[in-house]
């Protein structure tokens, strides 16, 4: 009964274990059902006792539960979320966690009043076209002068959880402006996954499988996925992605691995999420083919916007691939042949040539002028693709809301996001009073009821928001008299003449 | 957007993709977004094409399309659920699983009217002590004798899906006399587990890991999770698990290999499950510990019952383990001391003894008198214990519902499926016209309107509904008129008085 109920509450409300000690069989599964696990070092996550399952197998395999289920175990399975020394480091991540959940889970995560770091001041930690660490891109870091170079979030308040397991992907919470995030970035170096040697099979030895940066691999897509779920139920926090996908890894060991499994969760998640989604390419950053598959923000577009920094790409396939495709060799060659004014004239001469032997003087020089062109057209189209997938295209494709420079995100997003809850919350009041109300509704009442130069500035809307409670109660108060009505007259359709005269009379 | 569509379709309906050729990326992704996979042999699931990924390598590691995403691949790792050698195959296959489908994703499947074999036949396989094939139990096998010996659902109807992945479990479709159901069965054979070698990696092998029957490993616990899943979104099926495990593997290995996370999907799978389940230890069955936990039906009370054999078993832990734990050796010493006649008569020696080297070699006889009872007393307290594990004992617990004979089983749950799917369609018709009816509230109407010895009869049930439709109509209606009195009143109250008499007066 407790595993269903715990199963049931991490579905409803916000749930978080701590393992502060040996938690076995049914323990170990409550730990897992409500999902949110703190671990202590001292704490092991079991099924079966050590010394049973030697009994079990008739020799000394195990000589402790640390094995099994200790946090090098834990950890880097993506059971654990966090690992701490002891308890008071328990207690505290405990209370940091909950810095970042709202008071119900009908409400908005709490906002600070008074940010600790000014929503307004620039990025300045950039993200370079060579690999780097992403937490300094959130978190910022101490630069080469000794001196910090502040990330995308408050200084301070970034939380890595999920960080031993699936390290192509950095998961996390962080405040930007005082505003409790979600965050999922992305790992640009090569990362190594350790499968540990199983104790009980004397041929097996620990494996290391190297993981290349800007893929997703069967273990990052499902922690994606874990992620996206946890900050959806009880946490209800606002996301941010910062999208940076080269593709998801398709050889056999991850085919085999089930990646179209853990890949299609991650859509599976976006689409249930029912707070503000954005998907954002960094700057020196690009989507592509299947990774952009299953964080377009179609997939659910009441809550998922996507933005991209001038200096980023975005497309199916990247420009050598693209042009492989629809600009191949040949292609080229026929360019070269409307464009070239050396071929231009070769190919005049060729056809008034005399002799057979003219003739193939001519064929060999134009083949050699080909030739030396070609690398110069290839590098051309790649440039000509590569425009296709800059931010200007994605803006004007309509794929992206709009383009927004790093170095001013922090604002932008801040501004944005305070907007997206101010909104969805007028929204999520007139469904409370009329269910029947859908979000695209649900916005165009507001629309209708600020101006349209409010409603298409965030900072002024919210400031509108927070002055027009009384305009804003009673257009609640009119959609609920409205609902009331319809539902009146419903309900009294379903009644027969008699019923209904009767109803009436005892009102 | 179809990825988003296709993710809400496999909750909302009933979908079932055919791969019949190559699909590639959003292609690969749309097959398992739907969930439900027919592969054809020549018909690659894949992200990227091999050519592509071996420029991407610098090198030829790949040579087809197969390699990457064939059903060597895509059936062992559960991504898809059947393999057809051909496209007739194909559609041979899809007409079969849509015999199960039901109409619309509001309706029972279609239950035959003259099933094809009768459901009051005895079940004449009968599951041994002994290692066996569990598809014999479910679809019958021929005997020595040649003779077709049948055994639980109907002759032929049997469709296992979902064979090649997580074989300690045995998942499919098939119909007990008539009736579709989805059935979940043990392997308590040692199966092994292939997981190939990659051809990225020129120093990976092939390794095989061994499979106890009877036990829960990552991939079965998954594959369960998975096969309940697909049963409970669409196809609406009443649920039946033989119940035959003896725990979660727990070893190293394993709880590496996140068995806690796909453990608890079990769960959280039967938790949300809409549809009757039934869970049965079969004869020579037995249910332990951790399995037990993640089955027992209060994890949802409104849709799951359980039942035993006669010849089951069911409790925490094995008898020799709970011996260990309530009745160790030093308790079976002392119970010598109270009960055996010859132990006490040196007890009594002992306490009069005159010397030490008396003393010393009464001792040494009571020490030789423990130790040649002790292999007896261990033996009776096993049987002690295993007492407490029988169907009787259970029944007597309230764990389980009703001692249910294996032999008889076919005619029990093919009545006792009848009935829930008539009271259960009943409620939903409750609900229909009051949505705030419970389940429990829903039976308790039905409950009053049936005599009590109809309403305990499940045979007796499924008649009187199919002729009570009159009175079954007027209750509705009653429900119907109740619900909209209750619905006005509150939705009046909500209106200023100003407003009630306006809106009343318009009506």
């Amino acid at each position: 009964m407790i595993a269903g109920e715990t199963s049931r509450a991490y579905d409803e409300t916000f749930t978080l274990s701590y393992v502060t000690g040996r938690s076995v069989g049914i323990g170990a599964y409550l730990v897992r059902l409500g999902q949110r696990t703190i671990q202590m070092v001292n704490g092991p996550l079991i099924l079966t006792g050590y010394s049973a399952l030697n009994k079990l197998l008739g020799r000394e395999v195990y000589t402790s539960q640390d094995q099994l289920g200790g946090p090098q175990i834990m950890a880097p399975n993506g059971v654990s979320h966090l690992v701490v020394g002891n308890d008071k480091e328990g207690v505290s991540s405990i209370i940091d966690w909950l810095s970042f959940v709202p008071k119900d889970k009908f409400s908005a995560p709490p906002i600070l009043d008074l940010p600790t770091d000014s929503p307004e001041r620039d990025v300045e930690f950039l993200p370079t076209k060579t690999p780097y660490d992403p937490r300094h891109m959130l978190a910022g870091t101490v630069g080469p002068d000794g001196a910090f170079v502040p990330g995308f979030f408050d200084r301070g308040s970034f939380i890595e959880t999920l960080g031993g397991w699936g390290k192509s992907v950095v998961t996390g919470r962080a405040k930007l402006g005082g505003i409790p995030m979600g965050v999922i970035s992305v790992e640009t170096r090569l990362v190594e996954q350790r499968v540990p040697a199983d104790p009980a099979n004397p041929d097996s030895r620990e494996s290391i499988l190297p993981q290349a940066g800007q893929v997703w691999y069967p273990d990052s897509a499902f922690k994606t996925a874990q992620a996206i779920e946890d900050f959806n139920r009880g946490e209800n926090l606002p996301l941010i992605i910062f999208a940076n996908w080269r593709g998801f890894s398709g050889g056999t060991r991850d085919m085999f691995g089930e990646i179209l499994k853990f890949g299609a969760k991650i859509v599976d998640a976006l689409r249930t999420y029912r707070h503000p989604v954005f998907v954002y390419i960094p700057p020196n950053g690009e989507l592509r083919g299947g990774a952009w598959v299953v964080i377009d923000p179609t997939i659910n577009e009441e809550m998922m916007e996507m933005y991209a920094d001038k200096d980023s790409r975005g497309g199916i396939l990247e420009p050598p691939g693209i042009c492989e495709v629809k600009f191949r060799n040949a292609d080229q060659v026929s360019a070269m042949h409307r464009l070239d004014p050396v071929i231009q004239a070769l190919d005049g001469e060729l056809q008034n040539a005399k002799t057979e032997q003219d003739a193939a003087k001519l064929t060999q020089q134009l083949k050699e002028r080909e030739e030396a062109l070609l690398p110069l057209y290839t590098q051309v189209a790649h440039e000509f693709a590569d425009l296709h997938d800059r931010a200007g295209r994605m803006k004007a494709k309509g794929v992206i809301r709009d383009v927004v420079t790093w170095k001013r995100s922090r604002s932008y997003f801040f501004w944005r996001a305070r907007r997206r809850i101010a909104e969805d919350g007028l929204i999520r009041e007139m469904q409370r009073v009329d269910p029947t109300v859908s979000v695209q509704q649900g916005r165009e009442k507001v629309s209708a009821l600020a101006s349209t130069a409010v409603y298409e500035d965030d900072k002024a809307f919210v400031a509108w928001v927070e002055e027009s409670g009384e305009a804003i109660a009673k257009e609640l108060e009119k959609v609920k008299q409205a609902a009331v009505k319809v539902s009146l007259a419903a309900l009294l359709e379903g009644l027969s003449a008699e019923e209904r005269k009767q109803v009436l009379a005892g009102l």
